[in-house]
C-alpha cells in the first residue's frame, strides 16, 4: 500500500486545516456502538446570566481540536489507541425557550450514551448543562467530582430560576446525583454579591480550594487530595 | 456667564469621549414627567433562534450615539429644540428565563411609559421585543407599522415557542395590536426555509416590498406607499 | 410521527449553531453515488502569490454557509428538493509544497467526482485550484466560463511557475480545456504592473467586461451578452 | 415588599449587561455631598507620547467594571458596606489642546472634589494626569505614594514639553506635592534611552523595586516594605 | 542579464510582502532632488477632537499601499513613468504638545520641499495638517482646492483653540492661503451641532456639494464643476 | 546644535509612531560593510504545514521594535554603543514556489552577509529558513545551537518533502552544519503523532529540556547547561 494510501486512511494526521472539524479529527458517528468514548457537543447558552455565546462553543472546539495529536509528549501516552473515541456529534436542544425542558432534552441524549454503555466527554454550551449530564451518568449513584472553576456554582435561585449556569451543583446535590462528601472545587476566586455565596459546599461536605490556598499548598498537593475526596 | 461654563451645560456639545454614554448624550432621567419622548433601552435577546448578543445592544448604542450632533444636516430639523427627549434608561427583565413572562415585563415598563403620557423610542435586544412593545402603545386600538427589515417576522411558532424573533407581528396581529391593512415591510430579502414564509403578512393584508421591488420602484415611490398605507 | 422527530430528520432546520458544519447543512458524504451535486472543498492556497490563508476557507465557508436556508426568496426555487446535494469532503492535497504535483492531485480528486457522473461546486482556496478542475471537467470537450473577478488571471509566469493565481485561465487555454471564444470576464478592474496585462484575454477572444463599462451598459446587458457569449 | 421590588432596588445585583455603565455600578451622583468615595474618571490622553486613545479609558473601564461584585471572596470584605460609594463622573477638560493648562482643569475638578471632604478613586487618562490630582490631594503636605508601573514616570523634559506621561512624578516632587522619602515604585522594567533614566528617583530617596529584584525578595517582602515607606 | 536580476531592480515588482514599506513602494529618500513628486507622511494627531490614532496613519498607509501596481487599468496611465516619484519620509513634530507650533513645524518642512521644487503629496495625520501644508504650497499665491469630506471643515474656535480639525479652511482663507472662489466641498452630510455650521464656506464663496445634491445631479455634472471652479 | 538637530539626527530617539519601520529603528542599509550586525528579515513561510501567513512577519515585527529603546535596564548594557547594527532588509525568495530552491536563495543572501564579515540577526518567516541560514553561517564548521521552542524540530519528510518547519535541525545536521553535541533544546512541549517524534534528536547527542523538566531544575540550572553544551 502506498504512502498516499496511509495518509488518506488515517484522518488525525491529515494537515489540520482539512476535512470537517470533528472532535480532535475523531471519526463521526451517530452510532454509539463504535465508541467506547463519546466525544459530545453540547451547544446551549440558555442558562447564562450574562454574556451569551457558549451555544457557538461546540463548533469552535471542534475547529481549534484539530491541532491536537495523538500522542502526549509527557507521558507517552497514545489515548486514541487504547480505545475507541468518536465524535458522536451534538446533545442540541429542540425547545430551547423553556430552561427546565431544555436541560431535560439534554438528559435524554446522555441517557441513550449511557444505556449504549459509552463514556461520555461533553464540551458546552454554559454551566447549566453539567446538571442534565449528571442526571444521566449518576442514575446508579450519585457521582463525584473533581471540578476546577472560579466559582463554585452551587448558589440557589437567581433571576427567578431553579436552574442557571451558577446552580448546577447544588441542584445535582438535592436531585440526588452529586456525592458533595466526593467532591472537590478547585481554584474558586473572584468577587461576589453574597456575604458567604458558597455556603452550600461548605454546609453540605464539599472541599474548597480557593485560589489563594491553592498557590499556598502547592499543585501536588492538591492532586493528592482530589485522588482521596473524590476516590 | 463665562464661556466655560456654557459648555459644562449642555452636554450634547461636550467632547464625543466624556461622560456616561446616554443615548444621544441626552440627560437620563427616570422620572418621565421630565421627558416629551424617552429612549428605552431593551437589553433582552431571550427570543434568538440563533447568535445571542443583542443584549448588550443597548449599551454600545448608547456609547457609539455619543458621536450624534443636534442638527440634522440636510433638513435644518434641530430635533432637541422641538421637544424635551430624555433616556429613561432599560426596562431591562428580572425573570429572563421565562420568555412568555419576560415579554410581560417589557410590556408592564412600557405601560408605565404610555401612562406617563410619553412617546419612546426603543433600542433592542432582538426583534421579540417589538410584541410587548406593541402591546402597550396598542392599548387603545391597533397601530399602523411602517417595518424596514429583511424578514417580516410574521412566522409561526419555532422551536416549541409561540413567541420568538421571527413572529413578534403574526402575534401582534393575533392579539389585537397591529392593524395588517396599514402594514407596510420593506427590503425583505434572504433565503428562507419554507416555501411561503410570509404567507401570513399577504393573507392578513400587510404589504410586502422585497427589495427587489424596492430597487425597481425605487425609493420615492416606496416612501409614498408608505404614507399611503400607514395613514 | 411526532413534530420532534421530524426536526431531528432534516438537518437543514436544525438550529444554525447546531451539528458539523457541512457546506449548506447538506449531508456528508464520501459516497459520490448519492448525490446529483457535488459540495467540494479545495483547501489548498500554495498558488497564492500574496496574502496566503485560503487553504482555511472550506472550514470557514462551511460554518457560515450554516445560514442558508432551503428557499430562494425571489424565485422560490428550492434546489434541494430537485437534486440530492451532498458535502463530499475535501480535495486536499497531500504533497502540497510541490505545486505542479498538488494540482495534479486536485485533478486527481476531480476526476473521481466526475467519473461517478456528479455535478461538483467548489469552494477554495486560491485561484489557481481552477485550473485542476477545469481539466477533470472537460476532458471531452472545452468548456464556457463566465468568470467574476477583479482580475482576469490570464496572465503568464510569475515569480518563476507557469502556475499561480493569477494564471489558470491562460493555461487552461493553452492545455485546451477552457474555450475562449466562449468565455467571458466580468467586473475586472484596479491597478496593474504590465502595461496591457490581460492581453492574452482579448487574443484569444474572451470578452472582458470592466467594471467602468459594466456599470455603463448595465446589469441586465451583461446577463445577455453573458447568456451568449457561454451558450 | 416583593423579590422583585428588591432587585429593582440595589443597582449592583442587576444583571451585568443593563442600565447605564457606571463605575462597579454605584449610582452616578453629581453632588459631592452624597459621597464618602468618588469615582471619578479622567478621559485626557493629552500628554501621551505615543499611542493615544486613554481618553475613552473611562468610559470602557465603566462598561467593564459591571462585572464587579459586592463581596471581595479572600478577605470577605463588603466595601460597599463600609462607606458610601459614588460615580461623580469625568474631570473632563473644556480646552484640551493646551496641556498645561489641561492639567489645571484636571487639578481645579479635584479641588472641588476635595473641598467636599471626599476621597476620590481615579481612571484615566494617560499618567500625566497624576500630577494635578496630587496637586489637589496634596495641598496641605505632601503625600507618600505606593506606585506599580513599569516605569518610574520621572523623567525630565521631553519633546520639548515639562509635562507628559513620562514625567509627572518628577515634577510633583518639584512643585512640593509628593515626598520622595515616602515613596515606592515597583514593577520597574524595560527598556530606556537615556543610560540612567531613573536617576531622579534614587537621587531623591525613592524606593525603586525592579521587577527582577521582585521576583527574588518576593511579594511579602516588598508588601513589608512598602507599608514602612509610605507609612 | 538575468530575470533575477532584473526582478531585483525593480522594487515595485517584488512580492507585496517584501522589504520596508515606502509609500507605493517608491524609493525612499530624503534627497529632495531625485524626486518630482515627494510622498509625504504627517504622523500627527494633536488637533482631533475625538478618537485620536490618525498620528499611526502614515506607517499603516505605507504598509497597505504595497498592494498598489505600476498601471492604472482604466486609463492605462503610468505614473511612475511619467515622472519621479519618492518617498521623502515623515513630516514629524518634535514639540507635538503645542498646537501652533507643532503647525508651524510641519509647515517649514513642506518650505523644504518647495524650495526643492518638489510637488508634495500628503498623507495625515488629522485634518488641522493640512493649514501648514497650504502656507508652505501657497506661498506666492492662494491655492485653490477640490475637497471630499463629510465635513466643510470651515469651523471656528472650538475647545479653546483656533487650530483643530474641524477649521483649517476657514483659517487658511482668513490667512490668505486658501482662495475660496476657487474652491469646491464635495460630499458634505452628516449631523451638526450649530444651526448652520458650515455658513464660513458659504458667505466666503466656496461651493458646497452635500452628498443628497451630489445624487441628484451626478457624478460626471460635479466633476465638471470642479473642474471651473478650481481652474 | 540646537537641541532640534540632536533629535533629528538619532533615529531611536524619534517618536515611535514616525518613520519607516526598520529594526529597532536602526539605520537602513543595503551596504553590509557599515554594519558589524545585519538585522535580516525572511519573509517566506513556504515551508509551514499549518497556518501560513509567516511571510508577513518582518514587517510586522520592524513595526512593532519602534518600541525598543536603547538600555537595558536591568543590565546596564547599551548594546547600539557596543557595535554597528543596521537594518539591511530583506532575503526575499524569487522563486517562492519552489521550496528547494528557495531555500538555497536564502542561503545565498546569508552568504553574502557572511562573505562581509557581518553577524546576521534574523526574524522570520517559518522554521524552514533557519537550515539555508545555518548553511551559510556554518561553512568552515557546524555550529551549536541553543533553541528555544515548543518542538524540537527534528522531524523527517511530511507531506512529501525533505523540508519544512518541522525539519530543519535534522536536516542541518545530515548535512553536516549543526552539531549535535553542542545543541541543547529548550522548552519541548505539546502533543504529537509519532510515538517517539524526537528520537533523531536523543540519538544524535542533542540535550532535550522539556517544559516539564525546565520548571522541576529551574532557570538557572538550564542556562548553566546551555553554556556547557554550546561551548
Amino acid at each position: 500500500m502506498s504512502e498516499k494510501s496511509e495518509m488518506r486512511g488515517d484522518r488525525q494526521t491529515w494537515p489540520h486545516y482539512t476535512g470537517l472539524p470533528t472532535f480532535m479529527r475523531c471519526p463521526y458517528s451517530e452510532d454509539y456502538g463504535e465508541a467506547d468514548i463519546a466525544l459530545v457537543g453540547v451547544p446551549f447558552d440558555g442558562g447564562v446570566t450574562n454574556r451569551p455565546g457558549a451555544r457557538h462553543g461546540p463548533r469552535e472546539i471542534r475547529n481549534q481540536s484539530s491541532m491536537m495529536r495523538k500522542t502526549d509528549q509527557a507521558t507517552g501516552i497514545r489515548p486514541f489507541e487504547l480505545c475507541r473515541v468518536r465524535d458522536v456529534g451534538d446533545a442540541w436542544v429542540e425547545r430551547p425557550f423553556a430552561l427546565a425542558g431544555a436541560l431535560d432534552e439534554i438528559a435524554a441524549f446522555f441517557h441513550r450514551v449511557e444505556d449504549a454503555g459509552v463514556v461520555p466527554i461533553s464540551a458546552g454550551g454554559d454551566h447549566s448543562v453539567t446538571l442534565p449530564i449528571m442526571r444521566a451518568l449518576a442514575r446508579e449513584r450519585p457521582v463525584g467530582m473533581v471540578h476546577f472553576d472560579a466559582h463554585c456554582d452551587t448558589g440557589d435561585d437567581y433571576l427567578g430560576s431553579k436552574f442557571h449556569h451558577g446552580a448546577p451543583f447544588r441542584r445535582a446535590v438535592e436531585e440526588g446525583f452529586l456525592d458533595p462528601k466526593r467532591t472537590i472545587q478547585i481554584g474558586v476566586r473572584g468577587g461576589l454579591n453574597d456575604p458567604d455565596p458558597w455556603k452550600f459546599s461548605h454546609d453540605s461536605g464539599m472541599r474548597v480550594v480557593c485560589i489563594e490556598e491553592l498557590y499556598k499548598i502547592g499543585v501536588d498537593e492538591v492532586i493528592a487530595e482530589a485522588r482521596r475526596k473524590a476516590d
